[in-house]
């Protein structure tokens, strides 16, 4: 199987590719399992430090329909798009965020439709689609109403995806991911950039700031999950896409507070205390329109899983420290 | 007042310059009516028989960006987009849907906003961007899962709409319309087209074919308070829009059977007798997808109205016949 993974250099593209290349195989569209042969590496900057030589890093801008013709032909079984303009600065830069998490996303939908094998593709989606008036719990029938450029683009993406897939030119699937914490790595322009941020600097015995009240409820998805899902959503049988192609993962509803609580339980009070609450009102509106729960029937149903405790959070990130 | 019409030339563009031509004028940007100065009546085709002077014809592809940019200047303070391609037309040519559903609402919305005076822009959408598992009667909660182009398209372009009227680039409105009915003039590639064409056809003493199932349950709007809506849909504040952009317009839920039963009480077994049962299966699956009632409670609460009784949408069209 070769498989293409955009968005590579990438924390969660590289977390993926690390998997891929230890897994056994994937499971092709004939529902048959295959070993891994070939993985595509794109990014805008070269992915490094993976050996196993059937890696291919490439580097391009997404957005180049050249450059990407130039890399999906009829060998390639499946795509991992995963290449996005975070939301922060899809609202700084509207032009910049339409071009990469839209144009780029539909031109690569063109090019494995004009390719005609009609590849598995999964792409991620956002909980920044929802917004407005919303119950508790969000149910899987609740209406898209984002409020922020980076939510409305995901959204067309998901709309992209389900007709392209309906029509037979990809075989797509979208998982709409909660916020993924922790990250490893550095802060980013992503409005949730401080959810990893306010666990990762202070074990780390560096200063970190909370843009948002405490009372903030978020929806949180562990990296280890996120990837499991990321396969699992590959994996399945397009049969059982019941309910779409489009897919709100389960994840964990918690408090701001929660979280710097079990942090405090956790890592002591010298590591909690360099946390500053400093609210900052442009984060606050962005991260407030996002619903802090979900019910996510469809995707249990279908095997995805979230995580029962905060705690397994940050001990999952406190693991990769050592 | 200066005011873009696009798709002029078709039966909801046209009656609507009828309606503009004959109004005292519009509620500009400011709150203040307004009288008409200028009507841009923009299609493929020239809309012809109507000799109002404010009246501009010009013919052109609205896909066509450098047309599209001579058309649109700072002078122009709304714009009714109505131009698209039908249903069954968008799903047979998939590239011909995305290139005057999509990309050509997506470029009226750009040089709308590079022109920098926000106009309003009020679109039509459609009850096709709703499918999969729905009550029976739809809330504005319910989520989009098209299973037409057609569906996706609006719905991209419902999206897109938001985004711009929330970033502040244009003053959008989308109202989604239930199927319109009795439509005047000949059948088309809708999906929908024979809904009209079970009563105006008979009406005229000519044979029409019913492609569904009598027990269809359907959600109708006249052409009158289509238009209605259109012109309530730009006059509203944009502060009166706190439930967002996109706006499910009232309709009547009826079967295609009431529809038959009222045709028959209207007009007499001869007319009735001309509607011929030869179910399709390529259009109930596609009409079967839409929603045959909705809630509207934020459009009924903004003022939007429906029609009350069915007899209304067939004796409306045969007011028109003389």
């Amino acid at each position: 199987m070769k498989i293409l993974v955009t968005g590579a250099a990438g924390f969660l593209g590289r977390q993926l590719i690390e998997r891929l290349i230890t897994c056994k195989g994937l499971t092709d569209k004939n529902g048959q399992q295959q070993a891994i042969s070939q993985i595509i590496a794109c990014d805008r900057v070269a992915l490094e430090g993976i050996s196993d030589p059937r890696v291919e890093v490439v580097c391009g801008d997404i957005a180049d329909r050249h450059w990407l013709a130039s890399i999906i032909d009829r060998q390639i079984d499946s795509i991992f798009h995963l290449a996005a303009i975070v939301s922060g600065q899809a609202e700084q830069d509207f032009e910049l965020g339409m071009r990469i998490n839209v144009d780029a996303t539909r031109q690569l939908f063109e090019l494995a439709r004009a390719v005609g094998n009609c590849p598995k593709v999964v792409i991620t989606s956002s909980v920044a689609v929802f917004g407005g008036a919303l119950p508790q719990v969000v149910p899987d029938s609740q209406v898209w109403m984002p409020q922020s450029s980076y939510g409305t683009q995901k959204a067309l993406n998901d709309l992209l995806l389900a007709d392209y897939s309906r029509r037979g030119y990809i075989d797509g699937r979208s998982l709409r991911m909660p916020t993924i914490a922790v990250r490893p790595g550095k802060p980013n322009q992503a409005a949730s950039s401080f959810v990893s941020g306010i666990i990762r600097e202070p074990l780390q015995g560096i200063a970190a700031v909370c843009p948002v009240s405490p009372q903030t409820q978020l929806w949180l998805l562990s990296p280890e999950k996120a990837i499991e899902n990321l396969i699992l959503g590959h994996e399945l049988d397009a049969t059982a896409l019941t309910q779409g192609r489009v897919i709100n993962l389960p994840g964990l509803s918690v408090s701001v507070q929660q979280m710097l609580d079990s942090l405090r339980n956790i890592a002591g009070d010298n590591v909690a205390n360099l946390v500053r609450l400093e609210p900052d009102q442009k984060i606050e509106k962005i991260v407030n329109s996002w619903p802090g729960d979900f019910e996510a029937t469809y995707a249990k149903h279908l095997g995805f899983r979230g995580e029962q405790h905060i705690d397994n959070l940050i001990n999952g990130f406190i693991k990769t420290l050592k």
